[in-house]
């Protein structure tokens, strides 16, 4: 797979270098690998949201942070998480005395690494408090053990417009967990993804077959099943879905149809004609819905779909404005 | 290639559906294939502007119609031109009385059938006029007989500025020229793109070379060299442009890094980051940077490298505020 890089050891400072070159002023490199990103504009007494992870999934993490979304993003080498001197330094570099709210995916490299770059600025006397994103369903049957997928961001949203809107640091954390609690996704996987660095797919798969409920790193999903039309495909993926989501009729919803790299819009757009249809008639509301590559898995080919159950403070903050380089909401 | 799709013939009209499901209330679907997108958000006695050309090129064209932007999009079969009844009904339904300025890019096709639509309309009492983009610096020494690829985003963005601003369809057009004049790409194609319909890649080249100047539909380019790294492949594209480009030193530049598909962000920011130091050693101001995948061709790996050289009238439209789904600027 041929990759549009110099050294693969390099490959991530270097994405960073040419991300900064794009938005000159408006952040700061802080970490002795440089790998925390701290936006420059602060807000006086603003819980910061602190988000962060593995490289290779991009647009997340660096393109969200901005005003109404994060402050600072600390991320690892490729599919790796952060260390904790770079998350310590995130957090340090954007607090601003309110405290910092973590919100990273549950991988046990971010939980681990997240912790202790949490407790070395609770040593400093920066309060902190954290939440670990777990939405894919298909990763556990239990809440607590799943992993983060793209659901990541909408609770990013959440927690950053509760801070933009002057919510203290608990309020911002119980905000993000019920965001967490009401964020449901599942993606399927068509063709891997390359590590940039090791030159290896993320996993393989016989060009007939897709495998439901695969993680954005090439995890093992629930099933490996025949390819099919776009509307089986996502019929099976939504009842999957809906075995787990908890709505009555006429509930709104934000809905995420996520591209994992070289799936295209144009089928993503097919993906959600049926969505919308399904939704629709279960009696859903549909509030908003957002199609792209939000988080991806390099080139890998595949999609998920991510559901979030609003009630009236979700949809508000939900709705608030954020302009982020990757994710714009509200004004003009 | 799998390809999330239902019957392939339907693949265009679907996902115009499962778009329009996306933004409920804000545009409509004009023309008897329904390959018609128009704003439902008149501004009275606007210049209207009208793009288009073949599907496949996602979200290029109908996640630019938005305030600022387009007004109305008459899109085509994968790879083929809008038919002229398309461009005829979207001309017609989103004109105010101010008249239509036609931007597409200089294809064969799209010149043909935008023509006859645009004749169409002008029996009908509809002022248009019209603007090629010619862009693509490989696909001919000569302006007049190049090819459009990303720099159409900022042809549009210019005119759509300009009509914003009350300008009149004369001035939408010198403006929409002036930039076209002032506008240079090029690109790189590493891997090819399938046709969803058709299911055949756009063109064949082996795993470890690269053909500089490709076009966005696997058109023959300038050379084939072997694979290279990043920096290398930067410099030689800019270089090429370089070859074509008037700008004096202290020029002020926008800048757009375009993936064809499959090409990962991290892999566009590596560029940039060479592009970015490459435009300073050479005296450049860089006013705004732009990256991600604005043009494509399905999964197609590579890039394009646009550059857009600013004069004040053309920062002062470039900078002003636009919102449509897949391009935002200004505002918030």
């Amino acid at each position: 797979m041929k990759k549009v890089i110099n050294q693969p050891d390099l490959a991530v400072l270097e994405m960073v270098e040419g991300f900064l070159a794009a938005y000159p002023g408006k952040f700061m490199q802080v970490g002795n690998q440089g790998y925390g990103l701290v936006r420059n504009e602060r807000v006086p007494n603003k819980v910061t949201i602190v988000i962060g992870g593995g490289s290779g999934h991009e647009p997340m993490f660096l393109g969200y942070i901005g005003d109404g979304l994060a402050d600072g993003a600390a991320i690892g080498h490729v599919f790796a998480a952060p260390n904790p001197e770079t998350v310590l330094e995130t957090i340090r570099s954007s607090d601003t005395g309110a405290g910092t709210l973590l919100i990273y995916g549950n991988y046990a490299g971010d939980v681990l690494n997240f912790g202790m770059g949490e407790e070395l600025a609770n040593l400093e006397g920066i309060r902190t408090e954290s939440v670990r994103v777990a939405d894919d369903v298909a990763s556990s049957p239990n809440k607590s053990e799943r992993r983060g997928i793209a659901g990541d961001l909408f609770v990013m949203k959440i927690a950053g417009a509760a801070a933009r809107a002057g919510y203290d640091l608990h309020e911002c954390k119980r905000v993000a967990e019920k965001a967490n609690a009401a964020a449901w996704s599942i993606g399927i996987g068509l063709r891997p993804g390359t590590n940039p660095v090791s030159g290896q797919p993320n996993f393989e798969l016989p060009e007939n077959e897709v495998e439901f409920g695969i993680g954005i790193h090439g995890e093992p999903g629930v099933s490996r099943q025949p390819m099919a039309e776009a509307d089986v495909l996502t019929e099976k993926m939504l009842n999957l879905l809906f075995d787990d989501i908890v709505a009555e009729k006429g509930s709104e919803l934000a809905v995420c149809i996520n591209g994992l790299g070289s799936t295209t819009l144009m089928e993503l757009y097919i993906v959600n004609r049926y969505v919308s249809r399904f939704l629709e008639a279960k009696g859903m509301k549909i509030h908003d819905t957002q199609i792209g590559n939000f988080c991806t898995t390099q080139e890998m080919g595949g999609f998920s779909i991510s559901i979030m159950v609003l009630d009236p403070e979700l949809r508000l903050l939900y709705d608030a404005p954020a302009r982020a380089p990757y994710f714009v909401k509200g004004g003009c």
